[in-house]
């Protein structure tokens, strides 16, 4: 029996009630369903809102599929006695309790922390929301656009000389769901210490603005803003976008060292010793006249040839992929990051793979993304019979 | 006495070898780190090249700083056998070994997973590299720049028309650091039960695919490669920054409800019954024309009084904040996103504050980034004796 315990996924026994719907949440919640927590999923009679949206197969949205893997559909009416019953029932028997309300939300519906600590003291609440419940913006409402925007991430995204741009992805809100998966898992390896839950949060702002890193390091010490500079590095030349004979290659040389071997590997060895470019202040300042001179090398064989050249040779070289292009990689296939996931009636789904590799006890798609409800009678009985 | 256990952050006791250097790696030490395991960071003689990378103050790199908070460091020199023989030692009384070397490095160095396993069957060996130790790019280097373009992040990100961006964030290598630190924190959780370690990895191509959210169902489901529609959203109007009295605001209406919202704040209640305007398909075909329109009716009041009124009213709206701006909003401070560290004789570092808030045990500088070899005698000194 040794073998099968081994094998059981990290978060086996570990019980997530997920009163969240959309997007940052959902998201956390199928991390620890991919991790092998148990997640119920609360949905109203109507059920999450992405059910109805994005394009549709037998029915079903991919979208809604993509992000409810791992998880069983209990429908509740939290607006009436029974359901609200149900849900402290719920709790009692829970390990992790994950919302995506605006701060204060829950307490209205009569889940309040002191209530919840009353219901389960070992209880770990976490809460993903836009702001923060601290603050004169909690109460405000939350998308990704204003997140964006709000925390800095913008206003350092965009071609040089033009207006702050947003990143197409919703990164806010994932990149807050990520962080309170982790701390959820924190929370419950200090609770095998001391027996005690407490509430996690993040918020979509304050998530995505961690993600400044060194541009906020710099901010720090110089107190100057940092400058949109597209595509290229605001300090470091070459590196970039370059033409060969058929199609632009990413170049990051990120030291001296391997800047020398991508001059070498391109024919242009002696450039650092010409007295125009044999510092990094003298090629940033010429940097176009610099660009010309590496495309015209560039230009003598074919972007797939200098990718394989290049990157045997030490240097960081890439190109830009579509998703198409991402899907059919070979790298891509061989890390698994699409699959197809069979939904009974609704047929196979497929859907991001799991960027988290482990060993022994690799992720895994337990269970399709539920139908609304399928799990109400279920769940329910066994709270009722226990 | 329980009072104080009770305080003791999540990852107390937890001690993390960290062979990381640069960006990813240090960034998932670090977020270990501050759910306070004890990381022990083994630096070159030379130290981790970010030392000498960015602005510094009194001899000191802000960005260093900023990511190496809440860790030791060990100098061991792992080209002799002294040096590797003291890795060997502390892995032995190690639960976690985190490293961003290429795949395959760590074992030419002598620490195969079969010797790890050996020295530390309980050890969580954490990995993060660019692409994944499976694959055909498994020995190509990393950058960040490269796995946003190869990863499709890129793809969907520019102005309408216009080429490809990056961001300028290093998101692909936070976001790889972090699904690792999750990765880590599942798995000594999943340790609990059975006693063993295991071998966690995250790529930062394959983190930062999975931030492609519904881009990739919708992808997957209709085959087609999402556009790049810069600040608009590809599918709804009115979205995106409009102008006030006295500058832009950013708007996001993500549904019929929030829209009548917002058109009945500024006073186009009607407008949804404009035949040119009651569907989204139209609102969406004639959207210069309402942006115009919105733009007339917003000029009645300012930037400041609109994001007030309007999130009042239960409409997501913001505004482009710089760094500067972002480090003066009330919101950030109440937060407590920026905070300055004491660093001896270094004086004060600022550095980017928590963004995962526990209530019971919330994150806190244990430890100030430490100085090239400050834990070295210290940290083997215990190994000798013990």
């Amino acid at each position: 029996m040794t073998t099968s315990v081994d094998m059981l996924p990290p978060l086996q026994g570990v019980r997530v009630v997920d009163l969240t719907r959309v997007l940052s949440g959902p998201f956390c919640s199928m991390l620890l369903g991919d991790m092998g927590a148990e997640v119920i999923k609360i949905e109203s009679p109507s059920g999450d809102p992405v059910r109805g949206q994005g394009h549709h197969k037998n029915g079903f949205s991919w979208y809604f599929a993509g992000f409810n893997r791992n998880k069983k559909s209990v429908v509740l009416d939290l607006y009436s006695d029974e359901g609200r019953s149900d849900l402290a029932r719920l709790i009692k028997t829970a390990d992790v309790l994950v919302e995506n309300f605006r701060p204060g939300v829950l307490a209205k519906m009569g889940f309040s922390q002191e209530r919840l600590d009353e219901l389960n003291p070992r209880l770990v609440v976490a809460s993903v929301n836009g702001f923060g419940s601290k603050g004169p913006y909690t109460d405000r409402p939350a998308f990704d656009f204003i997140a964006q925007a709000m925390s800095g991430f913008m206003s350092v995204n965009g071609p040089e000389g033009e207006a702050p741009l947003r990143a197409a992805q919703p990164v806010t809100d994932l990149v807050a769901g990520l962080y309170t998966a982790f701390g959820v898992v924190s929370a419950l390896h200090g609770r095998n210490r001391d027996g005690r839950g407490q509430a996690v949060e993040t918020s979509m702002v304050n998530g995505v603005l961690s993600m400044m890193a060194y541009l906020a390091s710099e901010h720090f010490v110089t107190g100057e803003n940092p400058q949109r500079t597209g595509n290229d590095h605001p300090l470091v030349a070459p590196y970039g976008l370059y033409d060969t004979a058929d199609g632009q290659i990413a170049i990051a040389p990120s030291n001296d060292q391997v800047l020398q071997r991508l001059l070498t590997e391109i024919g242009l060895a002696e450039l650092l010793e010409d007295p125009r470019f044999d510092s990094n202040a003298k090629r940033f300042e010429r940097r176009d006249e610099l660009h010309g001179i590496l495309d015209a090398a560039l230009a003598s064989d074919t972007q797939e040839n200098w990718i394989i050249r290049l990157n045997r040779a030490g240097v960081p070289t890439g190109k830009i992929q579509t998703l198409k292009d991402v899907f059919d990689d070979p790298q891509i296939k061989a890390q698994e990051m699409s699959i197809d996931v069979p939904h009974g009636d609704r047929g196979d789904v497929r859907m991001l793979g799991f960027p988290v590799k482990l060993s022994r006890t690799p992720c895994e798609v337990r269970l399709p993304a539920p139908e609304l409800g399928e799990h109400t009678e279920e769940v329910l009985s066994a709270l009722r019979d226990g």
